[in-house]
């Protein structure tokens, strides 16, 4: 059993972007960049100063493993067109199983970095929790050897357990940023600057970083404080969204 | 006009606690410490090499600035009873008018540092914004100067401006901590660490400390990905609080 030294990335979004580098740093070879959109593919194929095609059927066929990071829809459409001779194939979606690229090849796998990727922020690798499946033990162990040269936290996850991780992190992630959002919004209604919540959100994340999230829990729902939440409702009355949240949440908080 | 020099903190919770510490260290004197439980007073006036009393009476008269750092409702209570002359007199309250604590004083304001508390935590107040009020202008910049101290983020802020960053605190803080308790259970449920989603929590609260959360947004709702969604709520079945949630989250994230 060797060792992967070369990928192929189909696909060149966030995270394809984000994995690219980092396996660069970690001396690994991007063999090839594809992507059916010829500016994404340009782009981060000249930064890694490699190869790249908008035509599947021109994909490289001598890599060691590729990478498949695409959207979740069009996983399902491009597996018909992608043709290997059974190298080892993953896909990296919290939300597709890993049976959905089956057609590809006899050796497939997930690679699922657990984390939030924006172009503009760069990430460091170490911490990310990155998720492992394959359809064999040699596979799995190729894989998580392979994770292990970016990030010190691999993890094997199956994908049931995937999906289980995929729906707590919508919690952990995109809903707190809703409530961002929200809570830009009240303060431009009164034109006050959002900075002044921004020392408050980075401490709260921070606060669960050891905390348990029960325990950390303030406010005046936690308080059972009604007086409070009657106010803060009738100053909701113009925002009904804001409103059904504000009562929904508290409502789940008092719950605990 | 002098400089305060010398406080005597009316509360030994939480925000006390930590402004206590946050003085001593810029070289001011905590003459003494109130509070209504004889074990908090004596803990905090312990660590700090200070005086306590537990008696309302039995406040030391001389200081140049008394903080009142207690629960909103016993603010209401507790100001008939603190007997001065007229020295500046402040609260820490997020939701309490100023005018609350007149009849203490002449000399009020308002002492807010938005931040959110632990005892077992500590915190750098250089970055905590603090929101000054007082009935004047002179004791507005001495609470100014005193604030500068300790942070290097002062702000003026009026009592109805202080009611809505108070709200908006409970979206950006709050709530969020709740998304992470749900999320959390979500695990448990499965039996998986809370431990993979910490790095995608504190990730989520550091992009918005330069971005705009609108920017920030990911996930199934902002992608209008409706195959996930249903999939998700369909895991959510047995737990209808959260499915409640995940609708009225996603339906809100998809307005934007």
């Amino acid at each position: 059993m060797g060792k992967i030294k070369n990928i192929v990335l189909i696909g060149a979004g966030n995270v394809a972007t984000h994995l690219a580098f980092a396996f660069e740093n970690a001396g690994l070879q991007i063999l090839q960049v594809y992507s059916r959109t010829l500016s994404s593919a340009k782009t981060l194929a000249n930064e890694l100063y490699t190869d790249y095609t908008i035509n599947i059927t021109d994909v490289n066929p001598g890599a060691d493993l590729y990478i498949i990071s695409i959207s979740d829809d069009v996983i399902y459409t491009m597996v018909g067109d992608l043709k290997l001779k059974n190298q080892l194939v993953v896909h990296t979606s919290g939300s597709v199983t890993m049976d959905a690229i089956n057609p590809v090849s006899e050796n497939v796998g997930v690679f699922y970095p657990l984390q939030t990727f924006s172009k503009s922020k760069k990430v460091d690798f170490k911490n990310i929790p990155i998720c492992i499946e394959a359809n064999n033990e040699e596979n799995t162990k190729l894989l998580i050897s392979l994770a292990e040269n970016i990030s010190s936290n691999v993890n094997r996850i199956d994908s049931e357990e995937r999906k289980i991780l995929h729906l707590a992190a919508v919690f952990a992630c995109n809903f707190p940023n809703l409530m961002y959002t929200v809570s830009e919004n009240i303060l431009k209604g009164k034109n006050l600057d959002f900075n002044l919540l921004r020392p408050l959100i980075i401490e709260t994340a921070s606060k669960v970083q050891k905390m348990d999230p029960g325990d950390a829990q303030t406010g005046p729902a936690r308080r059972g404080d009604e007086k409070i939440m009657k106010q803060h409702l009738e100053m909701l009355k113009d925002y009904p969204g804001f409103e059904m949240l504000y009562k929904l949440i508290s409502s789940e908080i008092q719950k605990y």
